[in-house]
């Protein structure tokens, strides 16, 4: 048996996609859409202020093609509280015009290959504090999409020595280095609960980056043997200020 | 041709994960929620009378993400009183709020890989018994999953022989052990009732309980190389007296 | 060119699962569902006159879990008579409260891996005739799935010769002899009919029997190495003077 | 790089299949009955009347199980009339009680895999135009199914040499011939057309034939190797004169 | 590692596919439907406008077979573009009739596999950029699929040598060459945006032409050994001034 590496494990996250029932929006009154609109915007500003207490994190943004029409991104301290804004979400009167069409749970992971230095545990240092309960960027642009190891006969992840698999994660992110004013990357950790081993949030100012990020990557050894990879969402971001002309009709 | 393992069998089991149709939650007058609250309560006090009775158990849960909102996981002595389970609960007015979202048929389930200690079969203990006909855990949260174990080509876990597959297993369980206070695991077997293998429900006071043991376990050459995976649910306890403010729009 | 096997075909089945749409069932006046009520009643009575004539049988089961609410087994000595009974059942007041969930197209089909003996052909017997035109026991549980053998690389069924296939087979029977008493099994043919090259449809008193042996011959050289396995439907038989109080609301 | 195989192309294909709303169609008054079975036989006259005039040809069945309940095939010198042989159904009063439930588009293909006899290019034959664009039997039973052939490892038909390939396709079709009397099978191609890369549909007088033929084909090295089989559909046929018949309720 | 290599990337790529609700279209009034049409109209206007000041490129198409029964291409030089021009459609009149069938997000890409010429970046050249900002071609037929290049085992375009990949994308270049005048086609890079690695959009007077290249092309290794295809989408032009008498009912 091979050993595994521990993980340091942060916020929980919830991706939450909907699509917009368009049709219904537009048979609704203006009344009706005014307090749609407003129980949304009453949602960010909830949002928003556990974002400005520390107390968590979200993302909004509009995706390109039909897979969804927005795709929210959402951390908090625990799965209970994601299960809460969720619920809460579900409630609202903007939620009667939105539909369901994907969702992703997992909690934000740091991978501890690399062995602690002076005797420091690295889960300790602010800045991995900071990294395990990030405040997710405004940037214009967002992908997401979820991964597995590979497990096929020789190809198998799960087999490697610990030492191999550290290697290759290594020259892995000296490839995502490369990106680094152009990317943010988040990494939220799904094996037992959902459906994928990872997820990989990406935040862009110019989307053609997330292209160029993934199509290098997949060249890296960790990628082109290791990496199984699910559906690709992209986004451009929604600021609560334009909601209401995203929205009219 | 080799030697398969004799099981022991004990309560039956259906996982039943539906969906709240919130839209017509919302539409429905006070007094159609209040009847429909009722009849859900009245079925939970039933249910419960039956796990006192100790002829079954239950459990439920509010699901995290899109895949449904509300997670239930029966036990009953027959697959008949699982089926009036059902088909009582569809009948209830609950359910005309309720969408069907997934659901699975099993039953618990105990391997012999073991011999039997100093001639005596271990299915006649009342420990056994006790595992075979359980009383679930009211613990926080729950982690439900399916799966395989592989048939391809070199990694065919049906032509190992029974002691390679019992090694294999122990060493499995040993890492189970581990996390022994943290997370309460049953194993329901599906082959012939369901379309995977084997059923895995965990329990946890601490959702991360269920990423670290399935991560480790991962790592087990029963599941590196023998274990295929369904999709994973994951939720929070729904306790009967919060079922009105959980409803509450 | 390996060499084929001649089977034996007899009545042409039809798997036919529906779902009951509660809601609507409960909408609707009770004069229409004391019609509805009727109309099944009137066509299972007709399907019970054609079982006593001989010229075809039927199951009718309550399927556990949310894959399906009733599977029907239908048998008919041509298609055209299982096209006709789909068109009537479609067309008659019941149906309007079902939705489809699953159908399965296949014939009773019995291979001739073993030579004739004394010279005579084995369809000719009165046995054979009788095993390919059955009348389907009313025994308390069903479970359904239909079957692939593989052809993949070195596990490939059709690239064995015609005696190792025999074989493999003959010590599969072997295994399904042990269970004469506890299940009835029937194979129905579908390769150039469905999806699925089989189709094998159980019948047991104990639905902990159909775990069994389906979980003992996945260790059989023909399953570990050459099955592929669709999904599985289990249910509890449904008589017809039940039907009132199953649909009773 | 291996060389591919001229093929000779005919009409153009376009496998439609929908399910009847008998709901709707209950519920609809005994006019509009009428009218959609007018516009529907009307259809079929002027599909009739190409036929007669030999610029194509359709066929029409009942599908058996849930797939769908109509599957027509209609064949068309370009893809303009299919087009718009499609969107006059769509739009006729017949189609408003009708629902999509499956579709392929391909073109009628021999291939050249055998060298021109005496310099004379087989296309120019009349027996050969007859095949291109043939005239569809009105024969009681239908199956359709699309295929790839395999391109997985060391079971690669696209890296077989072209003379490999024409003595297996030879042998297959030595399996072929000795149905000839019994099926009618034509091949269409949809390589750039559709999800798979050919069509294959059989029309019998008895839809045993498709069992048979098909199983004893699937030992054929071209189909156990190379053959990757989709979705199976299996009819019996509709004549103009019975659709009022079989729509009556 | 192997190196991956540089692309050149041009406008972004949405396809968007549709179906329309003919029940509904033809349970509107005329002046509805007038007004749908006119609002329809009054996009393909505004998209002609941005196509003839080269700010971007459109197709529109009707799809052969049920996958959809229209199909956009859309170019723009920015994703903001796409999704403005996305939400404005669904804004529209015209949408209430449409239901989503698919879409694609990718980006015109061309590949640097063969060295500067003269020390010449060819990205700037005229023709370059005229290839990566295309207006498209109002060709009579469509074809679109998606594709991934294949990673499994021994065939694994992303662990072959940038040479390597070279010689085998040069002879495929070669393959297509051969359609030069036949064929139009547009790669669009898509790792990192959507589902797929690459989308491939062909344009043809005559339909049969796609079956002809798609199928030579699949035997050159780059397609037999590392192509992975996806869905295929065929259509028909639709010209603006046939949008009334194509949605005449």
């Amino acid at each position: 048996m091979v050993e595994a590496v521990e993980t340091m494990d942060g916020w929980y996250s919830l991706h939450d996609l909907r699509t917009i029932d368009w049709d219904s929006w537009k048979l609704a009154s203006d009344a009706e859409r005014q307090e749609a609109i407003g129980s949304f915007e009453k949602l960010v500003t909830k949002w928003d202020a556990v974002e400005e207490a520390k107390n968590g994190s979200h993302a909004m943004y509009k995706v390109v093609g039909q897979k969804a029409d927005l795709m929210f991104m959402f951390l908090r301290p625990t799965m209970d509280e994601l299960s809460e804004l969720e619920t809460e979400f579900n409630k609202s009167k903007f939620a009667e015009f939105l539909q369901p069409a994907h969702s992703y749970v997992s909690i934000i992971e740091l991978s501890k290959y690399r062995p602690a230095k002076d005797g420091v545990d690295p889960e300790t240092l602010p800045e991995t504090q900071a990294r395990l309960k990030p405040i997710l960027p405004k940037w214009e642009h967002i992908c997401f999409y979820p991964m597995d190891r590979r497990r096929q006969g020789e190809e198998n992840w799960y087999t490697l020595e610990k030492d191999v698999r550290g290697k290759l994660l290594y020259e892995h992110s000296m490839t995502g280095r490369k990106y680094a004013n152009k990317i943010k990357q988040f990494i939220t950790g799904s094996i037992g609960l959902d459906n994928w081993e990872w997820g990989v949030t990406l935040f862009a100012h110019d989307p053609l980056e997330f292209k160029k990020i993934v199509y290098e990557m997949r060249f890296d050894e960790v990628s082109s043997k290791y990496g199984e990879f699910g559906e690709f969402f992209v986004g451009n971001i929604l600021k609560k200020e334009d909601i209401p002309s995203y929205l009219h009709v």
